[in-house]
């Protein structure tokens, strides 16, 4: 049984959503939830019957949104610190946080450190496509501003290693972002990857924009920068096209009469994009899973992150990554002989 | 009465969508048509009694969708070649090119040559916001893919001064997009632009890619690598975003028939996101007015390219681009002094 340590204390509302959502999480899976924080405050909010499977660890300190990341080494009694601490001293399997994305992440990769071969842990997201149950795997989508080939190609092999391991796509199309399908397409270092990738059997080569909606492709490589700022636009604009709805659904009394019957069909849609489907992002390439959530977490999406956390811990993914890096070294290493 | 050289047979579906969007154009608008290319095969297009105000520049030759941007030069005879000449040979005031877009900048940079103090001319469109008719102008959307600071900070000078002599907006709110709003946050070369913008009077610092649509900016500086993925990643998930409401209404008979009584929220949601409403994007910093549309040009999308070429033949918009970078030239030579 995978045991979670969930940082109790970390999200925008405090611990009621992410303790709901460990309660949710408990009542449709396997595993052990350790809840860091202010236990006086964590403990009233779960029922006396609810506390099986649950347990407490002690965190004096919470670790502001508003800090910069690089202070939280020094935060040793923050909740995210210790909850970091248990899967480092394999107290816990996994971690997961809706507190300070940027803490979480460096927490993460100095302390649990990263996989052999992993020059930069990529965040990785799921997004959803036409296809229903279908999706995208991003990555990286906000850790790694500034990258270079080697770091896109390593990206490229934790992706497909995702996709194989926790997908169970057996052989995942692994596409480049890039500004145009043809080969030629690409920045710089868009156009250095493309040249590693073009002999890894996967690569289905360059894919735009539109393609991480379309179902044409599993896994899609972007720097930190780009996929930060696309996960932005999309969450906005999807935002944005359910308001100006509502506003002409509103226009008419007839629309807004017939669009009661509807209401399926709009919950139906909110289903298929929502990010609470999915709940958070793994931090790929350190050591033990790193699950990263939004601050503005619902307790479905925590638990979501939750199901997340119990299928990387139960899954070979990170012997996959190391595995498969280690060839591509020594693959690289003989064409440079 | 501007003058408009129109590519007439360089879209993907031939000249027909292209002259009839300019048919539709001449209806609304004074303006004289030029239409470039084939008079065999444009001619017959044109009611007789619709011929005032369009005459025709024969051109043998088309540059195909497929070729390499940097033949274009070479193919003196293709009709975006003729187009862009009768601009340059000041017989024509602006460009309307739904043909190869690479060519068409190639073409007007070269040809029709940049602006004094432009190093590179961006390509600006106009991206819908939840606000009716306001929209948010990006720059730049795929002309240049590795921008350095200076660059990118010319587009935000271009920009503004589009918001101002195009839009109308006295004070347009300059936005660098960047991965998160805080002063610190962007890849290098973003970074650097902060610090080169932060002492322009309408610069309001970094933006997130949600902000595109939520109306709190008037102008996005974004490099074209950038800026060519969240238009495609803007127009795959509308598109997408619509397939699912159509699935999930069809899944219920009840949602099919009430749908119909939407119709015409839909059809305006259409209408407020659409691309044909704004039709084509103008490459800024080119001594004459360039439209690039889309390949797919629909007759309404054509329509609008060229009522955005009449707008800014009308306008004073290349004389404020030269004599903001000037002042900004003399201010940085001060400061170095």
């Amino acid at each position: 049984m995978p045991r979670i340590a969930i940082d109790a204390m970390g999200g925008d509302f405090g611990p009621e959503p992410i303790v709901n959502g460990v309660l949710q999480a408990l009542k449709q899976a396997e595993f052990h939830a350790i809840l860091v924080g202010d236990e006086d405050k964590i403990r009233p909010l779960i029922p006396k019957k609810a506390l099986k499977n649950i347990s407490f660890e002690p965190a004096s300190d919470v670790f502001d949104m508003a800090e910069q990341a690089t202070e939280a080494l020094k935060r040793k009694q923050s909740s995210i610190y210790i909850a970091t601490e248990l899967v480092r001293e394999n107290k816990a399997d996994a971690l997961v946080s809706a507190g300070h994305s940027g803490a979480t992440m460096s927490l993460a990769t100095l302390r649990i450190g990263r996989l052999n071969g992993v020059s930069r842990p990529p965040i990785a997201t799921l997004m959803p496509t036409t296809k229903r149950g279908k999706l995208t795997l991003v990555l990286d989508v906000g850790a790694n501003v500034d990258c270079k080939a080697e770091h896109l190609f390593e990206f490229a092999i934790m992706g497909e290693a995702y996709a194989k391991e926790i997908l169970h796509i057996n052989k995942p199309r692994i596409g480049l972002l890039s500004n145009g399908e043809e080969d030629c397409k690409g920045n710089e270092a868009v156009k250095a990857t493309f040249s590693m990738l073009k002999s890894t059997p996967n690569f289905i080569g360059n894919v735009e924009g539109n393609q991480i909606f379309d179902a044409s492709v599993d896994v899609i490589v972007c720097d930190g920068f780009v996929g930060n700022i696309l996960l932005k636009t999309s969450e906005g604009l999807a935002s944005s096209i359910g308001k100006i709805i509502k506003r002409n659904i509103k226009e008419s009394a007839l629309a807004t009469i017939a669009a009661v019957f509807l209401k399926r069909a709009f919950k139906r849609l909110k289903a298929d994009i929502d990010y609470d489907e999915y709940g958070g992002a793994p931090l790929l390439g350190v050591k033990k899973c790193t699950i990263i959530s939004h601050g503005k977490s619902s307790p479905k999406a925590i638990k979501n992150a939750i199901f997340q956390a119990i299928k990387f811990s139960n899954s070979n993914i990170n012997a996959v990554i190391e595995n498969s890096l280690e060839e591509y070294a020594k693959l690289n290493f003989q064409e440079n002989q």
